[in-house]
């Protein structure tokens, strides 16, 4: 998406290829909102210290910043020997897998750029396929995002006044995103609309990165706290709800997000207002039967007793003060100094509550998905 | 309430009298949770800036304060001409009652002491039952808060898992508080229970005052982002809900309280765990006809946009950092610099989500306060 950087506005991806010199080109996520920079990985290594870093987060992010690394790495092999040359790939397999070995979009995009690479008959054969298959996969990735922003747009209409929660955006995801896909689609149909972004505490995402792309794209928006959502719908100011997924059930219909996005469902249910989740294909587990079972990560208790931010006085306006440099964020302990916290990262909403779910192949009630898995992807033994 | 400073634990009341200074003495809320101070104002004025510049805070803790500034002013007076006194009373009164000029609870409490005044002949009379009717007043609110503790005690079980909102402790009042006082007194029946505190952003009044009052007095306790309860509820680690109010409506049994509160009665209605309100009753409001009417404060966006606490380590604990020295509270910046936010400090809970209103003389359906007007001091023209 377009970023405006003292006052030049450029189209960037959170992860592109910069072949000349062989680097892995990022938007360093941990600066946002307060600084924009790209960094470049000048060899593998670099690459998996970037995700396993934090430099780059988000399901489709991670996964093409694998599949590019994978790529780089093999680019970097000098010679002609083919064995060698697997063994090689294999070593930065790993490398890259173990950057963050819980994730699954890492290993998907690795294994699509191996098995690309398998047609080639030669070294220098196999790098140019591992490239091109990195490619693809990151262009398949914003055609996903694209495409679930063409069917979501017909959701938003002409004065709509839409929530999120968290971000479900482009910084996720190679470009365009997946809650935000449908409002940047919009936008571009000239549609006007603004959106609330709930903060998203422990971690803002909200405030951070879903408030930084919107302002970007010129869409306007306002942050809230969590608690206030269910007062705005009340008094009629939201009239739609879009987030995004983290993993969705396909026999179910439930779907895992970040934490209060099943409270956001509730309160939409109570005042009939559409709750939509917006996903690719690649997170609909088919295999697992019931939500109760998606084992929710318990963080840690810091986040919930403090929070990060930058020093600065609360009553100027903070935007001339948008500094150059890189900036360091500041963790402040909020909370009572003696006591714990709980801190479930995630929750699980039932289908009765979601509206629909909208794929790249069109928006489906969540009961649904299971009857339409050969058109999803889903395959289950 | 009891705290433990330095190993020491004493019994304090947020604000006391001390007649051998004609001193009032408050606890200094501003430092709180990081540290535990008390501050004695040396005349009215100083009484009336601590009102002002939140030293104290919470409807009851405020009503006190005035009452005995009004006392301390009232004693200050030197020599028996009675129209003298009254012109300088008058002035002390004035001065108290701008100090937080949109409060009500200031100004029924130095009524009730002015009133008590009356029945004194000279100057030296008057001001003795200037200093008795603070002390009355103070120990009334004392005498309310514990019968909302003896009634609401009930609805705790052995074992129960209590969720609260914000702050309705005694920190609010002189002592006990509101929604704190089934629990207070549960413990003191010797009953074991465990309290989930919402952090409530913006301003944190769980995580800093609720979380400390409840660390203070022993009872264990995890603060929770306010996106977490939806997901505890749905898994059953919640049995009950307990919140205080700012304004509950006589005749609709409407509640109006903490931003958030609204969104905790529509998850508890869902998951069929009992909603609970204690309020004394100088907070219902006998005459507005709908909670729609109630104004809904929009409070500074710079509470949302960031959050205020003491600069740390996340990594490591902070409990045994507790400094002894007077702390500065930091703000940071956590949200985009270029995004706004909006700030509603309230919301309104309809009646039928309330399972019941705990007051000091019995707890009632929320649709049943009019019908019992009489008991509960309501009086309309």
């Amino acid at each position: 998406m377009n970023v405006t950087v003292r006052g030049r506005t450029r189209h960037y991806r959170t992860v592109a290829f910069d072949p000349a010199r062989n680097a892995v080109r990022l938007i360093e996520q941990r600066l946002l909102p307060h600084e924009f920079k790209i960094v470049a990985t000048k060899d593998f290594r670099e690459t998996a210290g970037a995700i396993h870093n934090m430099v780059v987060r988000g399901a489709g992010a991670i996964g093409a910043t694998a599949a590019y690394g994978l790529a780089q790495g093999a680019l970097a092999f000098r010679g002609h020997d083919l064995p060698k040359f697997r063994r090689h790939v294999e070593a930065v397999y790993q490398t890259l897998k173990a950057a963050r070995p819980t994730a699954v979009d890492p290993v998907n995009a690795m294994n699509s750029v191996r098995a690309a690479m398998r047609a080639g008959e030669t070294v220098e054969e196999q790098q140019r396929l591992a490239l091109a298959a990195a490619e693809e996969f990151a262009g398949e990735d914003v055609a996903h995002c694209e495409a679930i922003g063409r069917h979501g747009a017909k959701l938003i209409r002409p004065g709509a006044k839409i929530l999120t929660h968290c971000n479900a955006g482009w910084l996720a995801f190679v470009d365009v995103g997946t809650a935000t896909a449908p409002m940047y689609a919009a936008q571009t149909q000239g549609k006007k609309f603004q959106v609330f972004c709930d903060e998203t505490r422990p971690r803002s995402q909200g405030a951070t990165l879903t408030a930084w792309e919107l302002a970007q794209q010129k869409i306007p928006h306002q942050i809230i706290a969590d608690n206030a959502a269910g007062h705005l719908m009340q008094r009629g100011e939201i009239d739609l709800v879009i987030v995004g997924s983290d993993r969705t059930l396909g026999r179910t219909g439930e779907v895992a997000n970040k934490i209060g996005t099943y409270t956001k469902a509730v309160l939409a249910k109570r005042h009939g207002i559409p709750f939509y989740v917006a996903i690719p294909l690649s997170t609909i587990d088919w295999k697992l039967k019931r939500g109760f079972d998606i084992p929710i990560e318990e963080r840690a208790a810091a986040e919930v007793l403090g929070a990060w931010g930058i020093p600065g006085d609360p009553h100027s306006a903070f935007s001339s003060r948008h500094p150059s440099r890189v900036i360091r964020h500041t963790y402040v302990r909020v909370a009572n100094p003696a006591s714990g916290a709980r801190n479930p990262g995630f929750d699980v909403t039932p289908p009765e509550l979601i509206t629909g779910i909208i794929t790249p192949v069109g928006i489906f009630k969540p009961k649904a998905l299971w009857g339409q898995r050969h058109r999803l992807g889903g395959y289950v033994d």
